[in-house]
């Protein structure tokens, strides 16, 4: 049965993120049902989502609450147009968004998805500054960064494998150095480079663009807090926005709630998407402040207005699934049980160190990360690496020769036991 | 109760496509629920949903079939990552889309909402080029043309609502005059243009983005189908792609299910959204040939694979609800009894003649405008008419001075009388 659904697949479907010739070699699998952090295939076998799927699951498939929840919606209003109307469900998710994330951010505007989430933030800040009547065409971002694949987004980024064949139809951006590595040296240093660069272009620059802490898909590139203390700083003598990317490290993935909250900093926009709504359906947005709000508050005929939308903005069941996901926060205190199975990951981290072909190994709450050194890109070990625990039900998906856990928060210490033994064992046989 | 949530959305919520200061005299309206055509509020009003909740709902709000679909998926998998893994539901629904779109459109590329979309077409038909060794960094859209709000798909825009404000941040693109009016001879005078174009600039251009048949953000702008078969004629000859953003006219709202088959028309690449889920969620899919499928399919180390993805690429709910769209367009031979309906709509058109501040009076199958003259832009007619409607139960947008009509398929004949009587009515006491 698997079989037959991947030869239909196959027949018509593109994949994103795929060179679709590798699956004349690689399954396809298909995936009939899926529950907590397994993934079950039409074979009968099973896989520990050890990503997320794509980081966006928290509290596991099929999740009772989350189900139960939608339905619920599904049963009075699936959509309405945002435009003119608004619903209970979006109204309840805004006020706890708000209280939930720094202080200072007080407007939510919605999009489907994080690509979208960090044009709307993109867009804002330039219009703001034009609507102050100053032109400031650029943004810039970390080296090593990604926010997303539209071309906006993907302008932004700095990941070769993503952006350089578009480098004709981006728009012109500005790069500033990440810190090289996790240590507070590294961090002073790369602020001082970002603080350079401002004392040459501030005017021109409407804002910043960082991913708070872990540059997820740069990756699983980690740094010190104080660099994000320091950009904050450094954005607001220049006046300057600050973005934060919290569409993979938001919603506890990092330790705390929101990243950000490690460096004590309140950006001007902040974006979320992926686990806000558990896994469930597509749906992001953008937090800013009143500030920056009242720049685009006027009569309508002086045409300061923010009229970027999208048809399905404010989605009344991905809004449902979204508060579901926070009562799940609320009502279970995850961000302390996190904490434990944090720790409980990096204990079973260590034993890697044993592994020669091992290196860097690194951890921020529960994205745990290790390099396997000694292979060329062109030998893709993380693909064999990938092939091989799959085999031993356990899926990975390695971002070239880096190996990551990002598991849903409901993952067990067996699961996590069975996750992170079997990437040692496949890692220990190379 | 309407009072209570429209005060607490005010205090956080930024709604898309709005000057938020209109909300101190407007209000904003909170939807408890809707069913069929009709949306209710808190405090027992109801509205028709003249406008299909911003053109995306098809067969009613709470339709009981959709409703049941999705909540069987609910109970299996409402998620998983779809690179390396697959589903049933996106297998069957990918199957669908190639047999119901015009010829040689045979691979299905899915992304989350319509400016995704759209910017997927464009940079596949960029990367395309690149493939085969050539640089060709325009695009070219024709004038009073709206693809979407992200930076890509802007920059392929032209109304100049949506677009000006961020010309500094947008890539350089080309524009071809749009037929002037309805007629042949518009169409053919047009067509010239882009010919005059393209022998120019061929070389350079990757590829034409058009919407068959009705602009629709361009305020409901209708041309001969002949224009798109020119379009295409002249296309093939230079070697530049096609796109066909059928993200609004697809799926019946022109009269047949998708627009391109009025012209006979095969796109190179055609996008999808909105009516796709029947206006549940956001799911949108690029539909392209195995010529340009082709041109990516090699061995991983050449790198020519389309690297794009979104987190929530082919959620399985999404495909859900297009599944159970397709099966009521299947069940119930729904382009037939459109037709029927479109039939009636044009009757009642007819009667706006009357009045003499009406002009321009427009239809293509589900979709019916008309323009408002004698006003300023600045007075803003249009949301005098909306308000005045709203308190007759009946919902419409127009677009600047031209009011249109784009209801859901299940609207009732009588529900046309109420929603057409009632605009004639306030229309006649202007």
């Amino acid at each position: 049965m698997n079989e037959e659904l991947m030869a239909r697949d196959l027949a018509h479907i593109w994949h994103p993120c795929t060179q679709m010739k590798d699956h004349e070699a690689i399954p396809i699998i298909p995936i009939k049902r899926a529950q907590g952090v397994w993934l079950y295939d039409f074979d009968g076998n099973r896989y520990i989502d050890s990503i997320s799927s794509w980081w966006v699951n928290l509290f596991g498939h099929s999740n009772p609450y989350i189900n139960e929840k939608v339905h619920e919606q599904l049963q009075t209003l699936e959509h309405v147009i945002f435009a003119g109307f608004t619903h209970e469900q979006i109204v309840r998710l805004s006020e706890r968004l708000v209280a939930l994330t720094p202080e200072g951010l007080e407007r939510c505007f919605y999009a489907d998805n994080g690509s979208s989430a960090v044009e709307v933030a993109l867009k804002m800040s330039f219009h703001y500054f034009k609507n102050r009547g100053e032109i400031r065409p650029y943004f810039v971002s970390l080296t090593n960064s990604y926010h997303g694949e539209t071309l906006g987004a993907l302008a932004v980024g700095d990941v070769e494998l993503y952006k350089q064949t578009y480098e004709e139809i981006l728009i012109r951006t500005l790069q500033t150095p990440v810190p090289k590595d996790r240590s507070l040296e590294a961090a002073m240093e790369a602020a001082k480079e970002f603080e350079s660069l401002l004392e040459r272009h501030a005017k021109e620059v409407s804002a910043l663009i960082v991913e708070p802490l872990v540059q997820c898909a740069g990756y699983m590139h980690m740094y010190h807090p104080a660099f994000l203390r320091e950009l904050k700083r450094i954005c607001e003598e220049h006046d300057v926005h600050l973005i934060a990317d919290e569409i993979a490290v938001g919603f506890g993935r990092t330790g705390t709630l929101f990243a950000c909250e490690q460096a004590g900093v309140s950006p001007d926009f902040m974006c979320l998407s992926k686990g806000l709504t558990g896994g469930y359906l597509p749906l992001s947005v953008v937090l800013t402040t009143d500030e920056i709000y009242g720049a685009f508050y006027c009569d309508y005929n002086d045409f300061k207005a923010f009229l970027h939308s999208h048809s399905y903005t404010g989605n009344a069941l991905a809004c449902a699934a979204a508060n579901a996901t926070l009562d799940i926060f609320e009502q279970e205190d995850i961000i302390q049980k996190n904490r434990i199975k944090s720790q409980y990951i990096a204990k079973k981290l260590e034993r890697f160190k044993d592994i020669d072909k091992v290196s860097n190994i690194r951890q921020y709450g529960m994205i745990a990360a290790l390099d396997i050194k000694g292979y060329d890109p062109k030998q893709r070990i993380g693909l064999r690496i990938n092939q091989e625990c799959l085999k031993r039900e356990v899926f990975i998906r390695p971002l070239g020769n880096v190996i990551y856990f990002m598991p849903p928060y409901v993952i067990s210490f067996d699961e996590i036991d069975m996750m992170m033994d079997t990437v040692y064992d496949v890692l220990k046989e190379l």
